[in-house]
């Protein structure tokens, strides 16, 4: 008998969302499955890591193929942790979300989600975020659920090139609307935000952010187009942030001391 | 007479920080200074928002041509007050730092200090992040102090190509072995980590993470190879985090529903 994939699974929106919760029967399906999510919402943590608190780790599940543990850390700690202090191997892929909206476009930048996937690429482990664009607690993860299982099982079989993970997002349509899935590139994009200011019973101001996301250019070959198209869209992301094309131009800063 | 530019200055060591300190000293030589900073050190924030609870803003000084601002969220929180609560237009310049510590190769990825130049760069300013290779609180600045403010000036004269802001890792040598300024990549790289694990005294066991850098591959033209022959880097860096090489090996996954 073939031996199941060892599978880590993690998320942002914290071990009590639907989203882990969809994700996870997905996964019990194809492998043997450890989850380490973060104990509550840690939506906009992006790459964030603890370093001044300790990390702690609940075991909440234990069955023979699958196993849960809360964590008060990031996502990006869920990782670190789930690695080195559960596991202590390698898992042969690692699944983040699905997320409760979208990461498409720069939300990428800002995702909890993606860093979680991101941290696992740069440990050489196959990695797959997982977001379906809507928001709500109630959403409804049904529709997204074969190609999330049909995009795992692909990666499962071939890996990922090295160095690259992949930020998969879903349209929030219903399975007859899904037209398929496509591997794309991110679109430009930014949010174009504002502050509530408001005074708190103690007379003091404070602060909420509040904004919207506008995406930039056009392109057909993006993932905010595809999406818009109801097609699942496929980033191949890396953490090579350099702009390439941007260094001849910037070559004149060049000096010897 | 000239108008001055106007400044915005931030970090993620937080606001009394020496790094941001020394930061602001070469800034207030050059323009209009207002600077927007965490109020307790944010190192590992990365491109985190605050969502869940109020943002606070204090003034804490007000000059003619300088203010100070501490704010309870992270630099990217930072960020986007200070242009939109506080200035309420878009300064000609952002800079964070200078941080005490690398941000060089895919420590851009964990990096608050990088996170607030790359939130910057996503609202179309100008944006510098500075790091030097020091961790100590009491790291020498002196040295960097030229560089940054060549650098700086040239940006405040020429501005930067769409889409791209600049990380800036110097070297911890003295003036003297400084050997000049190159534009070059980001090196590959990634952390090899573990976690200290303790027991507290109530009996329950807790984590710290601990780990080194350690750099992938040996190219002249990365920040790291540069860093290590004593040049200050210049890294040219975009929001796209698409690995475009990989897109072709992946359109197997393209499929019609």
């Amino acid at each position: 008998m073939e031996k199941k994939p060892l599978i880590l699974v993690t998320n942002d929106d914290g071990i009590r969302a639907p989203g882990i919760r969809a994700l996870i029967e997905v996964m019990r399906s194809l492998g043997k499955v450890i989850v380490v999510a973060p104990d509550r919402p840690q939506s906009g943590a992006s790459h964030s890591i603890t370093i001044n608190v300790p990390l702690r780790l609940e075991k909440v599940v234990q069955l023979e193929d699958y196993e849960e543990y809360s964590c008060n850390g990031t996502p990006t700690d869920c990782v670190k942790l789930g690695i080195k202090a559960v596991m202590h191997c390698h898992p042969d892929l690692i699944v983040s979300g699905i997320n409760h909206g979208s990461n498409a476009s720069v939300n990428i930048i800002y995702s909890g989600t993606m860093a979680a996937v991101i941290e696992g690429c740069m440990a050489e482990i196959p990695s797959i975020g997982f977001s379906l664009l809507d928001y709500s607690m109630h959403a409804d993860f049904k529709p997204s659920l074969p190609c999330i299982r049909k995009i795992t099982e692909q990666v499962l079989k071939n890996g990922l090139p090295f160095g690259v993970c992949l930020n998969v997002n879903i349209p929030n349509v219903s399975s007859k609307e899904i037209r398929g899935i496509r591997v794309c590139q991110q679109a430009g994009g930014t949010w174009q935000e504002d502050f509530d200011e408001r005074t708190d019973p103690h007379g003091r101001d404070y602060y909420w952010l509040k904004g919207i996301f506008v995406k930039i250019g056009d392109g057909h070959h993006t993932d905010e187009y595809l999406l818009e198209n109801n097609y699942v869209s496929v980033v191949p992301v890396h953490t090579d942030m350099t702009a390439y094309e941007a260094i001849p131009q910037l070559k004149y800063m060049d000096t010897d001391a």
